[in-house]
């Protein structure tokens, strides 16, 4: 597997573009998380007044997909950086939360 | 690297997760947007009432830092499977966005 | 007009309630900001995996729409308190900013 | 109390701009609530990167204060709109709860 096809060579780019502006001084967890928020209105808005088939559709035009991309990147990329700030491991994380939904919602049950 | 350290390893888990329980039917763009944000939602109220220190110290201790996991999970699970559905490659749309992002804020310059 | 019909007549409640339980000093306008978000995460969270038509057959049960209203309670009252301490007129800002909509969104003109 | 002084008058405005631009189609629960999130999201990134006193500085100056209100009202305008399609009477829902939570979290007693 390819470095950078992982999430620390993310995390790893995203510490030095912060040093690099001295934006360290603004990463702490509650901005972080409220940038977090704001990217992720921005993630829905792309969204919003579509139905699901042109979310679809805009995902299928080169130009409009490019958009939603920047956005999903954008929320992806301050996850990382509150989870680098945090100490938190992300993919040990979300295994381990899987691990439990599994015990939590057996497939035999209708939950709904 | 081990083949449980990457998002693709998550996105199967998942993918198998909702076959197993019928819940491909609910996973449309629009409601894991809904639920990514949900999710975000929950995150923020785990640091509302607390200085940046108090969160950190929350961290810091085993129980709350739990806690604070479970929400970082939760998030990233959404994330991926939002993706999943959209077709969006979460790491190289990252990659892509922080190449952005060096050109759109040079480190020689103030952005503020 | 009744006085509790006002917005005043909330965010009145609202100071004494926080008064009474010292909880002034955790309504900081970015504690708020966060609160808010958390809140209409769980608003949200109501409608996720419901269609627009289960929203409304939601709505029409009375046990069921007392969790959604609580939702919208809770969300309107953070917004109250934000607004608060930020020293906003949320009525009159919504006034203008309707007015200003009229004059960049022209009725003839379609938009989308 | 003027009549330009309650959510009713809000509520028509946002009807009349509705019809006028045949938008109705797209105000459904749920787009309304992604709407609601994104705006929320603005807010927060209005406030993001600032401390508390940066926020009240940025509120003392008239140009960016604009800014900021524009923010607060899109948030209550979505809120508003939200509330209107679902039947659900804000003031009335927010009074119900400042009520429930006086029983709730008894003023003698510390909640953290």
């Amino acid at each position: 597997m390819n470095d950078d096809a992982t999430i620390e060579s993310l995390r790893d780019r995203l510490r030095d573009f912060a040093v690099a502006r001295d934006w360290g001084q603004f990463h702490k967890p509650k901005n972080l998380a409220m940038a977090l928020a704001g990217e992720v209105g921005e993630l829905l808005a792309e969204m919003q007044w579509l139905t699901d088939e042109q979310v679809h559709e805009k995902l299928a035009d080169a130009d409009t997909r490019n958009e939603v991309e920047e956005e999903f990147a954008d929320v992806f990329l301050y996850l990382i950086q509150l989870a680098d700030v945090c100490g938190v491991d992300l993919i040990q994380a979300a295994h381990a939360k899987i691990t439990r939904n599994d015990d939590r919602f057996p497939p035999s049950q209708s939950v709904f």
